[in-house]
């Protein structure tokens, strides 16, 4: 377990002395409530009270202003009203304090004259190198330490294992009530309000570094900078678990787009990618959250997807299982010796495979031995214990029963408890044992899941993105400079197709570029330095339908047939068409048929560049079986984006579908991740389809778009 | 409300006398729980106990024998060991008894040797005309009545609108506690056991039939007669709502199938398909089953999807604007009557759109007057409000407050009560008040969701299936006997290309039948009667790939082309084969381009003939954009199954691909089923693809495959 290292939020955590400004005698006043919880949470530092009334407030002085407060101090709580809050942070600052907590709400929050009120807050603060937590936050609490700068009504939440973020200080507020009532505390909650100053990003590392912090719960609104999150929550997701609720999503509403990728890509989508790329765990729903939260501070991580189910009755067992299936996890098989062990437990009548009824007679002494026996079975990775009050014994008798077991066991247990009042009695022994305890099956197997993915997540090294050296930035970068000045002065525009191939090219992305060729001889030469067979297209700017003055010819296997191939077109359009001016004849290798997908690239204004791949054509956004992730791409990402969807599978081959070249597909989507990485003002690219070979015979890009925005 | 009609299964449910067999004096027995429970119930009519031991039990005598129990006595509650049951079922029939409850377990759920036990006890049963219930069941609880006739320790479930039957007795038993602990009321709560008599499917009506009981929740492991089931369902959701829980999932394991319908069809699609047909809404984990009993119980219909939400707190506002989305509702946007009038009760920062932020000093009146404005405003069709315990309020006050609003509202309201102990008060006033209240938004907007699914199923008239008569049943008939005979002895076996084209025929589904010409007159003359343009393909056993012969002409437009085309073609395969045996020329009309899907149908073991739709192609296994239906299909259901797929949506026309005939699809979609309803022996038939035509021009059943199992 890391120390907090030294760094200027070190006074949120652990001040030597706090002085709240705007402390307050009236039992009303939120400023009664904030002095206190901090005079009364058990806080070991020094407690300072100012207020310009002075007085006394829970044996101490009221200082009529900050100069006159005594050392130590070195963490400011300020609620008071907004507009006094710039001269107050000055006062600070003179008086050497450099982290200020803004409780105080009537900034942003409120309108322009708050925004303004902020902004002044904020460059106060710097000037004097004050760090700012909020405004309009309900401050941190530390069960540990303690420490309590909210001024919530109490009791103050249990101390515990999961420190809470939250955007939301109301959530953050209903959390610590609830946290009381499911059983579980709470490390460390922060609550960052405005965001002024110090947000998301900057809290993980020393919340995590907090030894008593065991996982990691966010509530977002979103997050300051898309690319730091992701940098500094995949440092932080390698020690400690981050569990992440991301609302705002019915907010994300239209926008205009040139692209398939650019929409079906939005901050969804960028969110998914990048909380997977970082190992945040996502949850959909709150009551995830703190489900979640239980599973991964209270048991040990198990070394695969397969769960024993023992129950004492059919029913539940039956849903259980299918909540697990459900959820990714698999019933175990039992070992013969596992069964054998079990029979000689059980009644006649029990069901022995999984999942395991002992039936409702099943006494604390049977679910005992079971439990243990199934937990022996090297084939089981964990278990899944349900208790239905049983008319015969008390459920906690059961729970004291099993608890040694659990405590014992290096595989992660966990408990459905269903019903209430009946199951009362052992809810309490399994929430004082720490054992995570759920009313209904399914929410029980949708943390066992979790702990899985989190084992899984562990077992498998960070990557760093692939940077491939055999690409030609500087040629990207002239391409885009020359084509950017021709746009004239639109803030975005369409690359014409010659750059996209250009493009393309430079990041070695195959794209069939026909050559022109001026004469039937110098077209069998250019055929010559490609692979048979070839095509041939008239190239005429005044013909559009090539085809209909048999201005195309395919499949030419070798040199004669392309001399002859050219003589023969050049009549035939010549005969056509006598008007048209004809340039000469492209000469390109044939594209052999194949799968065909989409891959392109977006800029998210969060995350920056992010990649999609799957199923292409028109239809790419009905079916949508796409995937995205964050660019440039680790090649295990680049694989998550194929396993993800129908196109990305389909290519080992499916039925009368050959395999494609799935080696071509990874290159060509580490490529594509890479260009737009290189090159944020890429607006958005895509390749629809991409046409992939047969195994061994690569991929081509056969239509490119892409549009380029100019930077602000 | 609809009485219940006297039927065998009255004395179930209002007996004029019960008799316990098996009551015990030993407090350990289960035998004493039964008897206490009934005598201690509140049950007004008589209650007898037998056991061969006599004596008195309950201020009663106990009868050694049940001849010696005095009248009435209609209904027996058996609980001794399971060898007893046939003759103490003999017993019941001599004294006149028609209705038993078998508590008793050892039954099927043993094994053979049970599986005996039990049908030799329905055996006799039906001798006497005895209605069972069980064996392995938990009885009866009707806590209206009042009559309990489980043997759970009490206290029983508080009376209530919620009737519950379970094929999981002790789902039932954690049921009872947890809806205590909850704050709702069971109404009726019938446990099914081993159902070796009356199954869920005949309970439903007499259920319904019950004055109190406002929603049925079913807890299955399966039906015992799918169509049945269906049927009965149908009508019961008309009158009042039935939530399931259908388990076993996990169980339904692998099948061999002959078909893409068969592989992806499997029992859960038909389960769902069924539900939906009946009305029934499914839950697919347990806890919604009562989140959503709770709402349905309890609350008006909403007359559309606008939501409106009330919260003290942005972020849960937020949260619960996701949780709507995310289950179909939408937010609702205000008039500008309902804007001013916000403005004018809440304080300047507020913010007065939808999510509506009264902000943390929101009051109990304010909560009250803003229900009461949004509410009135005629786009607003629900509202659900979020109470974080507030800093200045208690939550109870404002439940006390906002209550007789909701009271008043024919609009439904939810609340999301966020927190634990200190929202006790207010939980506790809207229990009381029946009005449903969640521990988070999402909950809540999921029963919200749910009632919008109610009120609009009710909206939706019952529509029986399409029959079309234009369909020759006997062709059908006879095309299956003769290749039946064909196929020797084999259980099942695939249709010939040609029977089937005649079925498809006989439906009135459209096949390219090609029609042989033996002379150029005769292939023009055929033409004639077909749509130009028309394809000819040379007919003869000996040439498999005609196109290399010369023995395919595309795009004939005209009877003159024909005629010279025929000639052109036998020339030129003579030419190309002079040994091929030449029948003649098939003659057939053009199939034009148009987009491509998927119909067919399997027989579902539970459910029947069941219509699978979708998009086709050989990827449809991986795609799985496919819906399916029970057959025959009423109109709605075909127009389901196009809105729920993608390949039925893109018929509307998607970009560069024009809009299909969707008349000719829906037509096709009901012979199909149609036909899969009269030939059970069509084990799976399947038309992949089907090639769609633009708008009035008409589908195409491209390829047909099916297979018939002979009937056992």
């Amino acid at each position: 377990m890391s120390h907090e290292p030294e760094s200027s939020l070190t006074p949120f955590f652990t001040p030597t002395g706090i002085v709240v400004v705007g402390a307050s005698h009236n039992p009303t006043k939120l400023g009664f409530g904030l002095a206190r919880n901090l005079a009364l949470s058990g806080y070991a530092g020094a407690v300072h009270f100012v207020n310009p009334k002075g007085g006394r407030l829970f044996e101490r002085p009221i200082y009529p202003h900050i100069a006159d407060i005594p050392d130590p101090v070195d963490l400011a709580v300020l609620l008071i009203p907004a507009p006094f809050i710039p001269q107050t942070l000055v006062q600070c600052g003179e008086r050497g304090i450099r982290a200020a907590i803004i409780a105080s709400g009537g900034f942003r929050e409120t309108g322009e004259e708050g925004a303004k009120l902020e902004a002044e807050s904020l460059r106060i603060a710097r000037s004097y190198g004050i760090r700012l937590l909020g405004p309009n936050c309900i401050g941190i609490l530390d069960t540990n330490l303690p420490l309590d700068t909210t001024f919530l009504p109490p009791p103050a939440p249990p101390p515990g294992d999961v420190a809470f973020l939250s955007h939301s200080g109301a959530i953050g507020a209903a959390v610590i009530d609830w946290a009381r009532g499911q059983g579980f505390g709470i490390s460390r909650l922060v609550s960052l309000g405005n965001q002024a100053d110090v947000q998301e990003t900057e809290l993980l590392a020393p919340v995590a570094a907090d030894p008593y912090t065991r996982v990691i719960t966010l509530y977002l609104e979103g997050v300051s900078d898309g690319r730091q999150f992701v940098q500094e929550a995949s440092r932080v997701t390698r020690e400690k678990p981050i569990i992440a609720l991301k609302v705002g999503r019915f907010e994300s509403g239209q926008k205009a787009v040139a692209s398939h990728t650019g929409a079906l890509a939005g901050q969804e989508s960028a969110f998914d990618a990048a909380f997977r790329r970082a190992g945040v765990i996502r949850a959909t729903i709150s009551e995830e959250l703190f489900d979640w939260a239980r599973a991964l501070a209270w048991c040990p991580l198990p070394k695969g997807r397969n769960v024993a189910i023992l129950t004492n009755a059919g029913g539940p067992g039956v849903t259980a299982a299918d909540a697990l299936e459900a959820n990714g996890l698999r019933m175990a098989q039992f070992q013969p010796a596992t069964l054998d062990s079990l029979r000689e437990t059980l009644p006649p009548f029990a069901s022995l495979h999984n999942p395991v009824d002992m039936l409702a007679s099943a006494s604390p002494q049977q679910y005992a031995d079971c439990l243990q026996i199934v937990l022996a079975d090297p084939g089981i990775d964990s278990a899944l214990v349900i208790l239905v009050p049983p008319p015969m014994y008390s459920t906690g008798g059961v729970a004291k029963a099993i608890i040694p077991i659990i405590y014992a066991a290096e595989k992660p247990v966990m408990v459905a408890l269903m019903g209430e009042r009946m199951i009362h009695e052992a809810l309490e022994h399994f929430r004082a044992a720490h054992v995570p305890e759920y009313r209904f099956p399914e929410r029980a197997a949708s943390a066992l899941a979790v702990l899985a993915r989190r084992a899984e997540f562990l077992a498998s090294p960070p990557e760093e993105p692939v940077t491939l050296t055999d690409v030609d930035y500087e040629a990207v970068q002239a391409i885009l400079a020359s084509s950017g000045s021709a746009a004239a002065l639109t803030d975005a525009y369409f690359l014409p197709q010659e750059a996209l191939t250009q493009i393309m090219t430079a990041y070695g992305i195959p794209v069939p570029a026909p050559q022109l060729a001026r004469s039937a001889a110098e077209a069998a030469a250019l055929a010559e330095q490609m692979d048979y067979p070839v095509a041939l297209k008239i190239a005429s700017p005044d013909i559009s339908h090539k085809s209909d003055v048999g201005g195309i010819l395919l499949n030419l296997a070798d040199a004669e047939s392309v001399m002859q191939g050219v003589e023969r077109m050049v009549t035939a359009v010549r005969a056509a068409k006598p008007q048209a001016h004809i340039e000469g004849v492209h000469v390109q290798p044939m594209i052999l048929e194949g799968q065909e997908l989409i891959m392109g690239a977006v800029q998210d204004p969060q995350f920056g560049p992010v990649v999609m791949f799957g199923a292409g054509g028109v239809e790419v956004e009905g079916v949508k079986d796409v995937a995205f992730a964050l660019a440039p791409l680790p090649l295990k990402e680049a694989h998550y984006l194929l396993a993800q969807t129908w196109a990305g599978r389909k290519l080992d081959g499916y039925r009368h579908i050959p395999a494609g070249d799935k080696t071509a597909v990874l290159d060509m989507l580490i490529r594509l991740g890479q260009l737009a990485a290189d090159f944020p003002q890429l607006a958005e690219i895509e390749i629809n389809p991409v046409r992939v070979l047969p195994d061994g015979q690569g991929a081509w890009a056969l239509d490119v778009r892409g549009k380029v925005r100019n930077e602000e």
